[in-house]
């Protein structure tokens, strides 16, 4: 039996590093390659993703499987057997021409988006975005008694959660948001010096501070520009975030310390798990709740800024310099509907997934054809944030999730927020000072406890049972809003 | 047949796919990798290899290879047969623990090599070295009917060349070399001038400035800086060139210069055979015959200076303000015997690789033990370049080649160093100003000569046949011995 859990886990070691070796190529790819490279790259990643769904689905991996008796599954063997059995059964009911299609047309699309996303014309993608979604039927088609087919997109991105449960929590979350949200919108505040000259090399600065002060090891970490900020690696020993630097505007701050929180929950998995599933990250959810917190719950916090402010004042001087903290704050937690969901403040944030997440099943059960996508889209905006949306650019086509095959994924981002409040919570119960920690500039408390309660259970547990060891709770909206009632809005509140 | 053709190309092209990844992991490695991530790589490296060589021994392959008729080895078609059946026959002999155990040790050695040579201690690395010799006896074994057991090393770098052809153009080469180097060793040449303060942000404006001069696209190609330069990339519309900046010296001008080499052999690699074996470069040989044509034959002359000289003195005006061209040009080609390879002059290089082309050989006949190396290295280098050497460091340790168990590369090259002469000779006859083109720093005509005889032929026919069919002739030292009398002492020859 040991022989076969042994020779499990070589072959799982094998899959992690093509995994990783992935990452690396898109990190290079947008980041590094030169642009015409993209040619040579989309093949490449085919063949990798070919020979990973190959590695995954080989029939020795069923054979070992079944010589393996029950374990604990709380046990690192137990839990690595449980998530290589699911990783296992789940590829191999979807055939490899499947999965490669999958792939090839994602990347295909993915460039006929940006043209589309250039120009705002949305019937230059729909032909690639139709297929895209013919795929996903396909692939649905894959699996045998299902009730609901979003849930098979879903599990992709957040395992072992259904549409159901995620409906429920964002049932909650509307009815709450839509009236904070008309109550906020009439606010006039001033937010205009965060508009103006933003000097590149001096942002560049303030984001190496910020990251060297959250707990940044430069042996260890990298962080370089680009055009769409996300963190990747390729190992706890080899973490790389990006930002982008907007000469006009101190976002890339935010988004570096959004980055910032995914590149400690990947550099803090462990160790000893390492080439295995489980030494992975939980899920999207899990991975937003990091990034979510050290971008807002930090990031826009009183105690945060009171200690960094005279750091941002001094690479800004011409925007900052007479501007006082209380209105620096107040400017940077402006509640205004928006159209663009990636620059949306944390009240609206949630209303931009809701539309997504809706959207996306409406499509999967035929109820929105792809060709009418633009109308519906711009009358929920309508609906639920009351912006009109000028054109296809701002609106339908913002996103590349669609473009590169990701439906099922948008959902994440907002249980992630939730989730990252009832963490907040329970840290705050267990580090009654953290508070005054951030005020002083001290974070090793904060990447200690998750380190311990969160980072250090990769992906062994299913993520609202990693929740639950973490805060005792699985997700619950109640945290969240009492948060944006208090921070936003306390007279809305019953 | 057509389909057998068909699968079998789509299955070299993920093979090729694996290869490309492997470059890009590697210059990742040596250019942006957090220095940690090191531990996480060589398991990727490890899977990477491990998958290439099972898909390049793969049953499948002998089975297609068996069912395509005898073609027109000129053809395209031929051509590629010829070489899929080359690499794979050759691949099915090593088993594949074998090979990722040569992959494993050599990435075990180096890291030993680095600590050895940073200590200048032989000792450390004996027992890796020992072992990298031991498992190439056993790779040599995997192999019947062998006369001549270097020949199997030699081949995985120079391919369908021998031991003795080599020896033979050695021998010639040396008969010449060491007395030429005695006569010009008393030579008294100022050179100071090219030690001192080359600020590194002048060099790396004046290393973009020349290779976009020789011709190199932002959009296909990039530079960055690294410890020991080398030259890789994805594709041919993927070119990585690196360089070294020493602030003390211009020497990462002549390496950038040969890098570029490099890289425009593989830019001008054949479109329509790519993902194809036969689309790749030829030999390390022919591929030096690029690189040692673009730094010496261009980058030492007096046409290149004559253009470039005022550039080179605007970058560094404290080093070169008050060294007229002449002098310059002089320095720049001193020759003087010296302890290191990659800082050898034209004269003397060539007896830095004989001597190591000389111990491979002796320590794979067991004529000499590894642990005798470093006295056996020691007298040789006084033997043949009359210095004596004062530390491994800068003796039998100096070189990353054997600890990364490519034992049987350095001859390629003196090979393409001999070759880049024969070729420049036929450039000349068939671009009879080429040197005139030079002195007004237009390249366009030297690029398109060597893509339309020499990178457009890519892996078709033996490194022989591919000089054969650019020069007229194979392989001949004469043209290079004769160019190194004229350029350095006239005197000297007959």
């Amino acid at each position: 039996m040991a022989d076969a859990l042994t020779q499990l886990k070589e072959r799982f070691g094998r899959i992690t590093d093509l995994g990783r070796i992935s990452r690396v190529l898109s990190w290079d790819q947008q980041t590094m390659m030169p642009p015409a490279g993209w040619r040579h790259r989309g093949d490449q990643l085919a063949t990798l993703q070919r020979i990973h769904h190959e590695e995954l689905t080989a029939p020795e991996i069923g054979r070992l499987l079944g010589e393996i008796p029950e374990l604990d599954p709380a046990s690192d063997d137990g839990a690595f057997v449980r998530v290589a059995r699911r990783d296992h059964e789940k590829a191999v009911k979807v055939p490899t021409d499947l999965r490669t299609e999958m792939t090839r047309t994602a990347s295909e699309a993915r460039t006929i988006w940006v043209k589309a996303r250039t120009e705002s014309n949305f019937e230059l993608f729909r032909p690639a975005l139709e297929q895209t979604y013919d795929l996903r039927s396909q692939y649905i088609d894959c699996f045998d008694g299902v009730d609901e087919p979003y849930d098979i997109l879903l599990d992709d991105f957040e395992p072992e959660t259904t549409t159901a449960e995620v409906t429920e929590v964002f049932a909650e979350l509307k009815a709450e948001l839509v009236p904070l949200i008309a109550e906020l919108r009439e606010q006039e505040i001033d937010d205009s010096f965060l508009s103006g000259t933003f000097p590149i090399d001096a942002q560049e600065r303030l984001a190496k501070e910020v990251v060297t002060l959250f707990g940044f090891r430069s042996d260890t970490w990298r962080l370089d520009p680009t055009a769409h900020p996300f963190a990747s690696g390729a190992g706890v020993d080899d973490i790389r975030i990006t930002t982008h630097y907007d000469p006009e505007t101190m976002k890339s701050f935010f988004s570096t310390m959004h980055e910032y929180g995914h590149g400690l929950y990947s550099h803090q998995l462990p160790q000893h798990l390492e080439r295995l599933p489980t030494g992975g990250p939980c899920s999207l959810g899990i991975h937003e709740s990091q990034s979510r917190m050290w971008e807002n719950l930090v990031g826009r916090s009183r105690p945060f800024w009171d200690f960094f402010y005279p750091r941002a004042q001094e690479a800004f001087p011409q925007q900052l310099g007479g501007v006082d903290v209380d209105r620096f704050l107040t400017g940077i937690n402006r509640v205004k509907p928006s159209l663009i969901r990636i620059k949306a403040d944390e009240v609206t944030y949630g209303m931009h997934v809701i539309l997504r997440f809706e959207l996306e099943q409406d499509l999967i059960h035929g109820r929105v054809a792809v060709g009418d996508l633009p109308e519906v889209w711009n009358e929920r905006m309508h609906e639920y944030l009351a912006v009109d949306v000028p054109n296809d650019a701002q609106g339908v086509l913002q996103d590349i999730h669609w473009a590169q095959g990701s439906i099922g994924y948008f959902s994440t981002y907002l249980l992630g927020t939730v989730m990252s409040v009832q963490l907040w919570e329970k840290i705050l119960e267990d580090v009654p000072d953290l508070e005054e920690q951030i005020e002083r500039g001290e974070f090793a408390a904060l990447r200690g406890w998750l380190g311990e309660h969160v980072h250090s259970l990769g992906r062994k547990f299913s993520p609202q049972e990693t929740l639950r060891r973490a805060t005792g709770s699985t997700i619950d909206p109640k945290p969240y809003l009492a948060y944006l009632r208090s921070k936003y809005g306390a007279g809305v509140a019953a």
